[in-house]
Order: structure tokens, then sequence, then C-alpha cells
């Protein structure tokens, strides 16, 4: 009987695509849409780093186009090592490396690793709308820890233990966060560092954001609990080739050389051309010149977003991201429901955003504005729109 | 605790990979090795392409690096969607084709939408090693339907039926056929299509080497059988781009936008550069060009390897492929146990290939010669040393 795989009903559509294909529609329809829900950068990489590619691209050998190895070219495996060294001190040496096809491929591979059916795994609320399907898909059920932005959005470690069970299998965290912009405290790093020795259990890091920072320093799990951190990272945001898809998982031996079996499975190898980009640009002297460029522009866009909101949206309660490209803003002083908020703002207003419920099942007041996919004056313009949808 | 998901067991290192590891060291140790082993292309993609990629490249805009839709760009499903009608005469329109990230990420995708634990799949003996391990992990039983040189390696639909049960899910074919070369014959094609379609069981076609015959018709299962048939495809053989990822899968549109779905949570999108270059290349007068090229290029080399076969290793029996990559060659008046040949020729004679046991359960003393890695003269002498070790 040709049928369907049962399994498939935990994946859906992802929430942006939807947007997208309503953005799509109404550009077809001619109508200029401000896009405040797109997790994508604006600032193209470093033309050095391409002009090198267009060279390589003249050359008549089959080197820029064939396989490589499953866990990616040694030459980016080690520059990925140094580079984790300079940014955060880590000595994570080029065999704990597994290069993927982008971030997704990353936590697909790794919790198609960790996860058995019937396990437990531990999301924050609200977190980055990715994680649920996969968990789901995998037979593991969420059990939801509430963060609260009286508390910065920091995990509540003594509240965390009282959920952890002899199911949990792990505990995933975004830090920097999407949709929040927080940064894990050292403190909150420490307790959930001590709290997965202690009982054992995997801490999945998601560190995509890990050099878009604006104020605060990132803290690297990984360095506090080693064999216990599995971190997720992409080149999708730093150096801005997210349609290339390049990403990278960390962590101990034995769960990198799974995961790195489970990738060759899904995708043989990752794309050997992104490979080469980001070894030379890892390796250039540009690459620390790009990453102050794009963090001053960035870090401009969202205070000029801040300052929009605060003028235009006045009782939005929100916390000023420290990184990541989101401000996350509760609207329960004007309304119920995100979603359809969402949904009039951009069929009345043309501004996409994404809805709190989309990360969360308790903020379904707010709403998550990304600052860096649009010029300055169309953020305030957007951030204007929001205001004047609220007020009616 | 932590632990691996038990399902893993399934999955083992790609037995090419294997070889390249091996290679890999032989080479460190100043060995050059003959290279009959590997699936991959030795002409690079059409430079009128490539040079235009380049041009793409110093362009100030997100255009290149963004994502794209999950199921690939339009602009490319479109492209594919003509080169199945100028190629085979297919009505496909865009919206039953996914883009994907290689050949490897269409069969995963596949068989995860397909598959349920218990179900019973058919795959011919021999044919390409990547299914088994997927089949497994997704948990369905695998049935061997043995195909004979005698009988041209077609498959026997009388004997087929006796093996069809109500657990039967799926049967997959690879044509042109890797490792034999063979094109499925347009009456075992007709029969397959009506098995297919009285059992009401998927029929998945491989048609990675679709373009690349040197003798004979590929004949489309699709046109057949449009409501049982999903079809794997890739551009890594043509347009030679092994390392760049990308592929796409066609069938039925509600088995597409499952297998799209699954993408979408496996990789996000399909690499974006890649598509770019395709879409570019399936366009444009090139197209036909190319493949006139490549074909008259390892027709030639399939024809100098044959006839070394013949001069050196008189009592190999192989089909003389009329399309893919590879010859089939049982060796079995010399040996018993093809691996351990392969592992002597590699580590006395530096000369790679596959040994027969990776595409079967009973071809053990055969192997499988790729004929396009190399260029003629190195050809020749791979098969004269294979001749030698033979000897001893």
């Amino acid at each position: 009987m040709r049928a369907f795989s049962e399994r498939l009903a935990y994946l859906r559509e992802s929430p942006t695509r939807k947007i997208d294909a309503l953005r799509e529609r109404l550009r077809r329809e001619g109508r200029d849409v401000i896009v405040l829900s797109a997790g994508q950068p604006s600032i193209p990489p470093p033309v050095e780093v391409r002009r090198r590619l267009a060279e390589l691209l003249q050359e008549e050998s089959m080197e820029l186009y064939g396989y490589t190895p499953s866990q990616g070219i040694y030459e980016l495996r080690e520059a990925v090592s140094e580079d984790l060294k300079r940014l955060g001190g880590l000595d994570v040496p080029p065999d704990q490396i597994t290069i993927t096809a982008g971030g997704q491929a990353a936590m697909f591979s790794t919790l198609a690793t960790i996860i058995e059916p019937g396990d437990e795994v531990v999301l924050m609320d609200p977190t980055y709308f990715g994680y649920k399907p996969l968990v789901e898909y995998f037979g593991a059920r969420i059990v939801r820890h509430r963060t609260y932005l009286e508390n910065d959005y920091q995990p509540d470690v003594e509240r965390l233990k009282e959920q952890i069970t002899p199911k949990t299998k792990a505990l995933i965290l975004v830090s920097p966060d999407n949709p929040t912009g927080r940064l894990l405290s050292p403190e909150a790093a420490k307790a959930l560092a001590d709290l997965a020795v202690d009982h054992d259990i995997w801490l999945v890091t998601d560190e995509a954001y890990k050099t878009m920072i604006y104020e605060g320093e990132h803290v690297y799990l990984y360095k506090l609990a080693p064999e216990h951190v599995i971190s997720i990272n992409t080149f999708s945001k730093d150096p801005a080739i997210p349609g290339w898809r390049l990403g990278y998982v960390y962590g101990p031996k034995d769960a990198v050389s799974k995961i790195k079996l489970v990738n060759e499975e899904m995708v043989y190898c990752p794309p050997s051309f992104a490979q080469r980009m980001v070894a030379i640009y890892l390796k250039s002297d540009v690459r620390f010149r790009y990453i102050k460029e794009f963090v001053a522009a960035y870090r401009a866009r969202r205070d000029i977003v801040i300052d929009a909101l605060r003028r235009y949206v006045p009782d939005g309660r929100f916390k000023v991201p420290q990184g990541s490209m989101f401000v996350f803003v509760d609207l329960s002083k004007y309304i119920a429901d995100g979603e359809a908020f969402a949904q009039k703002l951009l069929e009345e207003y043309s501004v996409a955003l994404v809805p709190g419920s989309y990360f969360s099942d308790v903020y379904k007041a707010a709403v998550r504005i990304s600052f860096v996919a649009e010029r300055p004056e169309r953020l305030v313009e957007g951030v204007r729109r929001i205001g004047e949808a609220l007020a009616k």
C-alpha cells in the first residue's frame, strides 16, 4: 500500500515560511512589505573572499567540484578549531568538529543522534521554533521551562532541577537567544553546566549568533562541561551565507563522530563550495574587521528599533537585546493574540513580523521584530505602523 | 542519561569512504593510487556557466546568499520541468518537483516519507549500496531480488511478484544501473510499472545517470505509472558538481510536498549557489553540447576499459555497460572474496576499486570498476595491474 510515514505529522512547515508565502503573494500584488520577520543578514560576505572564489571558478580542475569528506575538509575544521580558540579560548581539536549543511542539518543530525523515543527534552519558553518539530519527530516529549522578562529571560536552575526526570535526555538552550536577544549569564551558565553533569544529560547549546553581540560576552558552555555539551553552529549569520547551507557541530568525540555519520546519510558531505569559501574567510585578515563592521551596523539598527518602540509602542515590554538579530516585544497591554495581530499587520499595514506563539506556549501576545533585514528608515516606519495598528 | 539512539546502529560509514581513507593514507605515504573506485566525473562543469557565476559573485547584493524556498527556486524547478520534457517527453510541472541537497538527501527524504517501521522494501541484488542502511534505519525489512548477467541484470517480474507481500511498501530500482551499467529494458519497465499499480506499491526509481548513456535509451518509469513512481535525481554527475550537493525528486504532488517538508527539516533549503548554477546551466545553449562531449569522452574510456579487461582479465565476466560510470566484473573464475582482493590490490598494487559485496549478498567475487575518474592510460594500467594481481 502506498502510504506516508505517520511520523511526518510532527513536521510542520516552518512558520516563517508561511509568512514568506504571504509576503510573496503581497509582493506579486505590487505591495511593498517592510520585512521585520526575517532572520537573515542584509550585509553580504566580504568582497575579498568573493573575489577569491570568483578566481577559483576559472580554474580547469575538479578540485572545487568534487565530494569532500563527510565531516568536511580538514582545512575548514582546522580553521574552525582556531576560530573557537580566538573567539572564546576554547580547545576543540578538528576531530571534535563536524561540518554540516547548515545549522538546520546540525540540529537534525544532533537530535537524531541523541534522542530515543520516550525521552524527555527540555526547551526554554520562549525559544527558537525550529526545535519543537524535530524533538517530536524523533519521538521525545517536550518539557517547557518558562523564562521571564523580569529575570532577564535567564533559566531558573532551581526550578529546572524539579523538571528533570530519569527520562530527561537533553536540555536545549539558545544563546545569544532567538527570540529574546539575551545572553546567558555566567551564573546561569555555571549552574546549567553543573546540572547537566550531575544528572548526566546533554546540554545542546545553539550558538548561531555568537559573533553578533552588542553588549556583554558570550559564555561557551563547552568550557564548563566539555563531556556534556553539544554545540550547534551556523555560517548563515556570519559570514552571511544563509542560502549556501553551512554550519558545524562541536562536542565530545564519540557524539561528534555519530553526528557525522547521520550527516553522511542525510547529505553525504556539506557543500564543498561553501566550505572553501568559509575556510578562506576564517583564515583571512578580513575575519575580525568584518565582524566589527556588521556588529556596528546592526547595533545601530537595534538602537533605532528600540527608540522607535519607545516612541510608537510605549506600553510594549521588552528586553534590550544584547545579541542576535531580534527584539521580543510583549504587547499584552494592547492585544491578546499576536498571531491575529501579525496577520492584520501584514495584510493591512504591509509589515511582516513573527508572532510570539511560534516561540512560546505562553507569550501569545508577543511579537518578534528583526532589526537586521531592513534599512534604518524602513525599520522606523515599520515600528510606526505597528504603533498605528495597535492604536486601532 | 547521555546515550545515543539505537537506530544509529543501522548507519554505517559508506564503504567508498573507507576506501577513500585508505587511499588518503597511501597518498600521504607518497603512493600514486590509480582510482577505479570513485563515482565522480573528471570533466568539470561548462566554463561558460562558471564564468557567469564568477560575475555574480562580484555583485553587492544578498541575492546570491539568501535562503531560498525549501523546494528550491522557481526558476530552477521550471528549468528541471523543461529539461524532463526535452530529455524524455515527460510532463512534470514545477510543483511536482522538489530540489534537494544532492541525491543522498533525495534518497533520505524519500525513504523518510514513505517508510513505516515494519514495511518491506525490495532492492535489486546487486544494487547501489546507499539504499540498504537508509531502508533499515527507517525500520523496513529488505527483500533482495537477484538479477543475473545472463539475463542482462534485468529484474524478473514474474519472480518479483512472488516476493511482494501485503507489507511491501516500495521497490527501488537504479537505471542506468550502478553497479552494472544496464538500462532497464522497455519490457521490464512496463511489467514493473504494472506490478506497482496492481499491488499499489511505490516504485522508487534512481535516475542519477540518465544523461550518461552510451547505447540504448533511458526508460522513464514515471511515464508508465505517474501515480506510483518517485524519481531520485542528482546534478553530481551532470553537470559534475558532486561536492556542491544538488539533486531533485519528482513524483505525485502529495508525495513530493511531503518530501519537501522532510528536506526543510533536514537542511532548510538546498544550497542556493548550486541552484543558481544549475538554473543557468539547464537553460543555456551549453546544456546539450556538454552532454554530448562528456558522453563521447566517457564512452571512449569505457571502451578502453572493456578492451583492457578482455586482454588482461580474460576470464572476467561482465556486461558492457550501456550507461553510468561503471563496469561490474564477476571474478569468480579467479577469486572467491572480492573484498580481500580489493584490499590486496590497493595495498600491493596501488589500485582502488569497490568489491561486489558492497552491492550484493551474492556477487562477492565481483568488483566494480569506474571508468570516468582517471585518464585513459591510467585506466589501462589499472586494469593491467588487476590482471597481474589475479594471476598470483
